[in-house]
């Protein structure tokens, strides 16, 4: 059994960017020698989210109109008195699922035919970091 | 240490659907020999979820009245431009939470009084899989 | 490779209750000598939710203003026929996530700056548990 960690960098230009990671992923797993097991892929900051759906344009721009239907980014929020102007984000990142724990078969990512693995930043323009930690075996059985 | 994996599959006869699957992740569990782990339980479409709550047929059309009303089936969604129909599913599978990893403990899930796991078709009445991949300990210690 | 598991326990005095469980969760890694791996923390009762985010009583009130903004605490729910009143719980712990997978890096959780684990009950007043599971290594490669 063994265990590998790694931590991806952004920063990104806007203050909401969604960034398909699958790549990004792959490219530890295969770095970490593991050929089956299981990747936990977690944003190390709680104003942003890892989730797994299409790589479509369109349907990223229905998920921020929902979130923003949803909890929008100017509201009444008590969390926003202590001088921050990013309560909705905080929201955003718990609707969305916050992170997401995949499998690895064959020393790469299981995936379906649609399954991306996506960065959601939602309170950007500054560094983030978002953890990757692998757990399994080196050889195949 | 141990690693398994399995696909359930499913072909619903509704569009929307609730299965629940704990009889047959315990299934996969002991067919694993794993008595002490994780299992990941991962749809591998992206207008599914897997879920964990109770079984009771009430819930689950609370389940659905609340997403339709979140987010309804018909709505002006950019990701049907592409000629698809299921933009609500997509966002349906993250509120639900999309995927689970649970407890095994003594060779079977290790579930509170009430705890079922739940596979959350949202666009069916065509094939899906649900991965199944457990991280494990053959022997109890 | 090692595996430990634990179950925390509460009875909230109110029916709705944010608990910051960061501490109780390392005291399992540290009781577990598991240096490198994940950790599950997975309420047992499906009417709470274990969720990583900030821990700003703000931003709690604004989540429980979100909560119950999307779902009404009182509202027409199938559920509450059978002679429940917490229909309500079990959609808000989908919302806001059931569960997180944590990681390990040297002996303790490897969290952001912001990053604590909070033990969200949303139908107390009676006992619950939370379980740990942790899937590792006891000594750092």
């Amino acid at each position: 059994m063994a265990t590998f960690t790694d931590y991806l960098k952004f920063k990104t230009k806007n203050r909401h960017e969604f960034i398909n990671i699958t790549p990004d992923v792959n490219r530890v797993i295969k770095k970490s020698k593991i050929m089956d097991g299981l990747v936990l892929v977690n944003p190390m900051h709680i104003t942003a989210a890892v989730y797994v759906n299409d790589a479509e344009s369109g349907l990223i721009k229905d998920f921020q109109e929902m979130l923003q239907r949803l909890v929008p980014t100017e509201g009444n929020y008590k969390h926003n008195l202590t001088g921050e102007d990013n309560a909705y984000a905080h929201m955003w990142r718990q609707l969305m699922g916050h992170q997401v724990t995949m499998p690895i078969t064959d020393g790469e990512l299981d995936l379906g035919p649609w399954e991306q693995i996506y960065y959601a930043e939602f309170d950007g323009e500054r560094e983030k970091r978002v953890l990757v930690k692998i757990v399994g075996d080196r050889h195949c059985e």
